[in-house]
């Protein structure tokens, strides 16, 4: 039998991860259908992904057949179909602040050092890896400035005060990112803390790039 | 007396014309603030500013002395504060399709043409004036196959259907865009159904750009 829900995903991909952050706080199960972004040219490409993705992006969940893209969309979604627990708050000053912090991740700086944009700074204008990389990372840290500023009064155990929100799904995989490209989250003291405290509750850990089974480092 | 709403814009930015629209659609009087993003070295980088947004953006819309950024954010909160007419619906997945609508402009590419974008293409990659219009003429184009290939099953005179939904207030803007940097509408059926009519109507005519208090064209 189908499963009710099904994610599209890229293990790399922290648009998808954040989903499958939001997917594990909810114990949601699903069917987990990896696309890899750079395999045969992009397997996001292929006629039968459009159908389901016309933005030919990761992630998309489908839900009961119908398919959704776009984490904050999906987030919001499941917020509403799987309330517990809720992941915006109901206060509509206080929802606003979380989708603001969702945002300043997700339209502020992710979009800037996603592939395809890396890919036409290379066509563009020759960038090599290293150019590429310093793109990237001065992209991470403009993005944990902004983070550090707006949630430091706000900030708790998670990003706002003791309750996990839909804000930790977009900003613990932003430190992954950070991580990644070796961004030192020490000039941040509210953001290592958060760090530290997701680092131990499993349904980050689960949702982790390596934790997928389309990682390399699965085996 | 204070306005119970004040707006912190840019003539030019999208992201603020797009709360520009939804305020004008809910018939919500508020005060204009022009921040310039160009004079003086960018007046939203003021000591007084970051104390509004610290992620020194535009548009802040501040309610009652509350601040908040990020135009999804400000849409989502003013759908709360006053629903009519309601810009988000009600039934779970139309919402989210609407949002998925915001966010193939707000994430998906009017991020990557944005000012600071622009300055880093030109500081990294010295980048000229044709090479960054024809970098952001590359993603007005992307995001109008996307929104193309969305809207088409969906759209009627609006973006879903024949009601106007925050879809308009982000899809319309990014149109506006592509005018300015004479980009074709013409391969785009849907796209220049919808923004005919909009065209014609107040709320979409007043928050334009040119229309604005500080734009040249004001005078």
């Amino acid at each position: 039998m189908a499963s009710e829900f099904v994610l599209y995903s890229y293990f790399r991909s922290s648009a998808s991860y954040r989903v499958r952050i939001a997917l594990n706080l909810k114990n949601i199960p699903f069917d987990y259908r990896p696309v890899h972004l750079l395999n045969n040219g992009g397997e996001q490409h292929t006629d039968e992904y459009k159908k389901v993705n016309p933005s030919r992006e990761v992630p998309t969940l489908v839900h009961n057949g119908k398919p959704l893209g776009q984490s904050l969309a999906i987030i919001d979604y499941l917020d509403r179909v799987k309330p517990e627990p809720r992941l915006f708050p109901e206060d509509a000053y206080e929802r606003a602040q979380v989708i603001q912090a969702c945002e300043i991740v997700n339209s502020g700086v992710q979009p800037l050092h996603n592939l395809r944009v890396l890919d036409l700074l290379q066509k563009r204008f020759g960038s090599d890896q290293s150019g590429r990389d310093a793109w990237t990372v001065h992209w991470i840290e403009y993005g944990m400035k902004s983070l550090e500023t707006f949630l430091a009064p706000r900030a708790g155990l998670h990003c706002f005060g003791d309750k996990i929100s839909a804000a930790d799904c977009f900003v613990i995989p932003h430190l992954t990112n950070a991580d990644r490209f070796k961004v030192s989250i020490d000039p941040y003291p509210t953001l290592s803390r958060l760090k530290g405290v997701a680092a131990k509750i499993e349904a980050f850990v689960k949702a982790s790039p390596d934790a997928q089974p389309d990682s390399p480092q699965a085996r």
